[in-house]
């Protein structure tokens, strides 16, 4: 963990370091996602099934291997807790509140020149769902992709998933069953993105894919970009906590060790104009790192990547949290509204002492999937737009033509594209 | 040119032949410019100036050399016609009155649970737009990707721009002052797009880069997806014309030539129901490419590329069209309003006789920036989103984490992310 203050004489150079370093895991695994990729791509289900036996130690035989079923799903479902089932039900119906508010509008009008504009979305009509195995197996993500899915009209949806050693995650089953969706392959890694991208003898091709997943996985979608939608390159997630001296230390540390569990390369960064109170929070993040079961991993996230800054006064926090354009804000300060306006670069932010980042993840609504590693800077969080796309449209009545036609011709002229002024003035003639 | 009939035994067979076809040149440019990159990473203006002075015989030394002042484009946009001037004025304005119409609606509500939730966007700080040099040096593209970014509210435009010989387009720079540009940098290909997104000495990094390029540009804004925003991974170009026996066969090959002079790996398409109808634009087209300035290039494209498809009915056409996807798509038919709802994958459409697709590409307000290469499937024109970002926000006062809260400390719980878990439940005693 790094402790800092803006008062400090190297402040500049080190927050610079800070905002410039790269969290990820440097793996080259460019030139092997390549090659997994043109094999799947050539010699489809059976380069999946070789890859799956290898990297997953799960054969893929029976129709049982491959796929799971809505049975299973529904049976996976119906096995939780009933408090668990509720959970996934109220994070549904709020995930699904949320993302049905954000579906655009058409648009149709005519202009004065009398020509008729538009535009329409329409959904994509497959999308393919990337669900990690293993640690990062979360429900919470299944719903946070699906559901914006569905709710954009997405016909198809395909999720894949490794099952290592066989072993699915019924929790994640559960989820696909809240979230509706039967059809579930049992594959995963690099494998799987191509498969999604280019179809194979069993599994439909897809046109967007979207998804956590791990560097292979990452890479995998970086390349296919262009060949399918993805919805983004993720990195490693972080967030930011810009709190005054006036919160509760223990709540703060928590908050911190949240993001420091994922991972890791996980980063936490609190920002605050007291001193002492940083202190404590330092205390405390101490304190519950020693009980906390996923220690090990929030404990590795916190000494690598944690910071503490110390500022003279929170007016100064803004242009520094536009630098950092964290994936996460919470802004624990007794007006939190004054602040918001100025956050310009950051995934989501949280507002107010009692509004800590995990509710974000679960059950408010708004999409956990949020631009990571400082791109906040231009990218937005999952939202149906990312499973739909836009066309647009113009239609000329012959007056129209005649008015906005002329100058078309000249700059197409102009531009030394005699076709594109033709196909114009002769309409005109 | 290809010609078909859906009655043809082997239609199936050649249609998709055309749908899954790869029209790009297969250059493998991605070690070179991964090269190029690093190299600009490192090195800075030195890596810029030696590639300069080796691709484009442009050295750069003095300030001039390196940068494009507003005066000058001022001079350019005087010194053209008038007629010219007010084509790009009129396209400018009319880019911008459809762009401005595109701003997307902020939202912040309290639902039923007591939660305020909204999203907010803001536009970029800084946008990069790549201008091609030579041949495909087009006015129009500059005013295609500057207004929806000045319209989106981004304060930084910088252009950067291959000036072969120390040759300038005049016609660009005029329309660089059209669009309130005044950041013109003399430098091009994968080198310059590697300055966008990691800055050098001179020129400060972007957010976001956009614009056309060649095969090297493309590859490099690939290659820096993640690192900045990019618009869309573009390919070679097609149109797509459904047109019924009514029409003037000299319009429709136009239309179709009009696409093949943009270059050889541009594709045309005709869908008719009207055999004799398909033979008189088929002698037009010959007819035409005769007398064509372009006619090497649309000769050319029209060979390898052009296809006349003769349907039964046109009923049948959406269906082809939905798969085939192209960027642009002309309904010249008496009731295009019928067809225009059952065109659900395509860039953008045409309607009626009197719309070609060229008034489209200049004047008539929506972006010509479309997806290729059938990423109409899931990809948008360009937009003054693509210069936004979205940050959504959550605010729960006590009693409403006290509503949501439990169910998120459950899903945690079974996820395995205690700290998750805590960060809600101290804020729950």
């Amino acid at each position: 963990m790094q402790r800092l203050s803006t008062s400090d004489a190297g402040f500049e150079k080190a927050f610079a370091a800070i905002v410039d370093a790269r969290r990820s895991s440097d793996d080259d695994v460019a030139a092997d996602v390549r090659a997994i990729i043109e094999n799947v791509r050539e010699k489809g289900d059976a380069a999946l099934g070789d890859y799956t036996q290898r990297f997953d130690r799960h054969v893929l035989t029976s129709d049982a291997d491959w796929r799971i079923g809505a049975e299973e799903c529904r049976e996976a479902y119906e096995a939780l807790d009933s408090e668990l089932r509720d959970g996934l039900e109220l994070a549904a119906e709020r995930i699904r509140a949320y993302h049905a508010a954000q579906l655009p509008e058409n648009r149709d009008y005519t202009d004065e020149a009398g020509v008729r504009l538009g535009a329409r979305w329409t959904p994509v009509d497959a999308a393919g769902l990337y669900v990690p195995g293993g640690r990062a197996a979360y429900p919470s993500s299944l719903l946070m992709n699906a559901i914006p899915a569905k709710v954009a009209g997405v016909k198809r949806l395909a999720v894949v998933t490794p099952t290592p050693d066989g072993n699915v995650n019924p929790l994640v089953l559960a989820a696909a069953h809240v979230a509706g969706i039967d059809e579930i392959w049992r594959v995963g890694g690099a494998q799987a993105i191509a498969a999604l991208a280019y179809g194979t003898e069993r599994i439909a091709r897809v046109d967007v894919i979207t998804g956590p997943g791990n560097a292979w996985v990452a890479e995998a979608k970086r390349q296919m970009f262009g060949v399918v939608g993805i919805d983004m390159v993720a990195g490693p997630s972080e967030i930011l906590v810009i709190a005054d001296g006036d919160n509760h230390p223990e709540w703060i540390a928590a908050d911190l060790l949240s993001q420091a569990e994922h991972d890791p390369t996980s980063q936490s960064i609190l920002i605050t104009d007291d001193a002492d109170f940083a202190g404590r929070v330092q205390d405390a993040v101490a304190r519950q790192l020693h009980d906390l079961p996923t220690g090990e991993t929030a404990l590795a996230s916190w000494d690598a990547h944690g910071v503490i800054l110390v500022v003279g006064d929170l007016s100064e926090a803004p242009a520094l949290a536009n630098r950092l354009a964290a994936e996460h804000v919470e802004l624990a300060v007794a007006d939190p509204e004054a602040l918001l306006p100025q956050i310009r670069h950051a995934g989501s932010v949280f507002l107010g002492r009692t509004t800590p980042e995990a509710v974000g993840d679960y059950v408010a609504g708004p999409n956990h999937v949020l631009p990571t590693g400082r791109r906040a800077r231009f990218a937005s969080g999952l939202s149906v737009l990312d499973f739909m796309k836009r066309t647009s449209f113009i239609s000329a009545s012959d007056d129209a033509l005649r008015a906005i036609g002329p100058a078309a011709v000249a700059l197409a002229e102009a531009e030394g594209l005699p076709a594109h002024a033709k196909s114009i003035s002769l309409r005109l003639t």
